[in-house]
């Protein structure tokens, strides 16, 4: 993978389609923490989500005869915005099939940017058995949402650009879900930022990253309860193995912890955030002794969150 | 004062003390109103909030035996934590008159920042009374929170570093309160961005700038009565004459206006701001058939709100 993953090329080919992303910080936040934190704010990305990386970096390299297809995939969340949005780019159909129970402010989104929407049981089978159907009676493309060394890349050039910008922290947080984002930071910082360790913050409820380094095996979260809906997918064959060559640690936060920094992070930086967002926030909190005197970044990886939602931190 | 005001050299002066704000824009909002909108993002602001840039300027020019005996002012929200944060920058003490209704968060900030804090009656009467005891009795000097040409200069360059970015917006639309932003606004266009329409946005229920543009004359409001709580102070003499000179247009909105546009503001882009950036947002949102086709920029003043505040766009 080190060797077929170019994310400094990736970025070259998608740095036309995306928000080059403010990297803030704030002087409260750096103080009363006595360390320099810088956020990386894809919120504030195309369809406010890090996703588009990936999805766009995997359809760009798709030949003519099978782009036209269309592309396909299955997603709750972020991934199915980002497969509309990189679809409509270049110019074909987008299928997503969305389980039911699906926030309503992302069906309307992969809606609004021209995806076709199958909705499905709220299961894992029942996602996976109507994309079948989809793909052969339509030709489209899966693209996975991270198992996919495409996207993989793709997810990459958040933690190059932040590297672009001249910083290479001494540690870099990075919320796990299926594994993608923090599969690709890895793999950029290995070549551009050797120095900067790279954390992978998880919530404890739903804790497969954990678990499964430790066993040295993959072991799937079963129905993970955490409030952190993108964090709840368990990694993939290919994340797993990135991840358990690379990554520094794996650090969980329990649901309070979580709740807490979403508030914190919410009114100190100023910003409308995904409550994955808070979990790399929680482990900045929780673990304020390890990040002394230290030179952080996090990425905050999207601002899609219901209005009903945020009353929880209010 | 066209003459004895620079932006452009006012900007060199404060711009290592202050944050390079992004300019955020959504595709979203762009093609659901026809338009191309640009967010200058003083949220993210030191203080979160652009007062520090009118601060600082005013700060930075006082001589040495002045600055020694420190700095003094009125205010119930930003300006007295800009004028905290300018006194610690230069080394000396901030003297700042909070009526004891103030927001806890602006107090605590104060605070922080090094301020000494004199709590008074919540009325103009008692915050002048109180400032000239404490002048009288340090020997401090005051600084207006917008009638005072460095601070108005050092407000224009946040319309300055919008410029920079080589945007040259057809409309740029600034909410209306004391008028040092808006006065600074006007400066910093007539000289950067002729071609510029500055529209100044206000309250309906605080339109003190409207009304005396219409007359002629300094109309001060009575007891305002709007959530916009930045904008309920009145022009100054020297703000009205610049505005009166120099502005396109003076647009109101209602409460319910500016509410439903905070709520829209919050969500499509992904921030937290004070109510009274939705004031030039429900303006944008209200005049949909002017801004058709046009560029657009609006500055959100800042972030500093209460938790509860924020309860009623929820």
């Amino acid at each position: 993978m080190e060797n077929i993953v170019d994310v400094s090329s990736a970025y070259e080919g998608i740095k036309c389609f995306i928000t080059k992303t403010p990297l803030l910080s704030d002087d409260f936040i750096d103080k009363s923490l006595s360390c320099k934190v810088f956020f990386k704010c894809e919120n504030f990305q195309k369809i406010h989500a890090f996703k588009v990386r990936g999805a766009i970096n995997a359809v760009r390299k798709l030949p003519d005869k099978t782009l036209k297809l269309g592309i396909a995939t299955h997603s709750s969340g972020n991934h199915g915005q980002a497969v509309a949005l990189a679809a409509r780019l270049f110019n074909t159909q987008s299928y997503v099939v969305m389980p039911e129970n699906s926030p309503k402010t992302k069906i309307e989104s992969v809606r609004w940017l021209g995806g076709k929407i199958t909705f499905c049981a709220p299961t894992l089978e029942a996602r996976e058995s109507t994309l079948e159907r989809i793909v052969s009676e339509t030709g489209a493309h899966f693209i996975h949402p991270y198992n996919h060394p495409d996207v993989i890349e793709g997810q990459g050039t958040c933690a190059y650009e932040i590297f672009q910008h001249g910083i290479e922290p001494d540690y870099l947080l990075v919320p796990v879900g299926g594994g993608g984002l923090l599969s690709g930071t890895l793999l950029a910082a290995l070549r551009y930022a050797p120095a900067t360790k790279v954390i992978g913050c998880e919530p404890a409820n739903a804790d497969d990253a954990l678990r499964s380094l430790r066993a040295g095996r993959l072991i799937p979260v079963d129905k993970p309860n955490t409030i952190a809906d993108g964090l709840r997918t368990s990694l993939g064959e290919l994340t797993f193995s990135i991840i358990s060559k690379h990554v520094t640690d794996i650090f969980t936060v329990t649901e309070s912890e979580i709740l807490e920094a979403w508030r914190w992070i919410t009114f100190h930086l100023k910003v409308i955030v995904e409550p994955s967002c808070a979990v790399p926030v929680a482990v900045l909190l929780k673990h304020k002794e390890t990040f002394k005197h230290k030179c952080v970044a996090i990425i905050l990886t999207g601002g899609n969150v219901d209005p009903d939602m945020l009353k929880l931190i209010l």
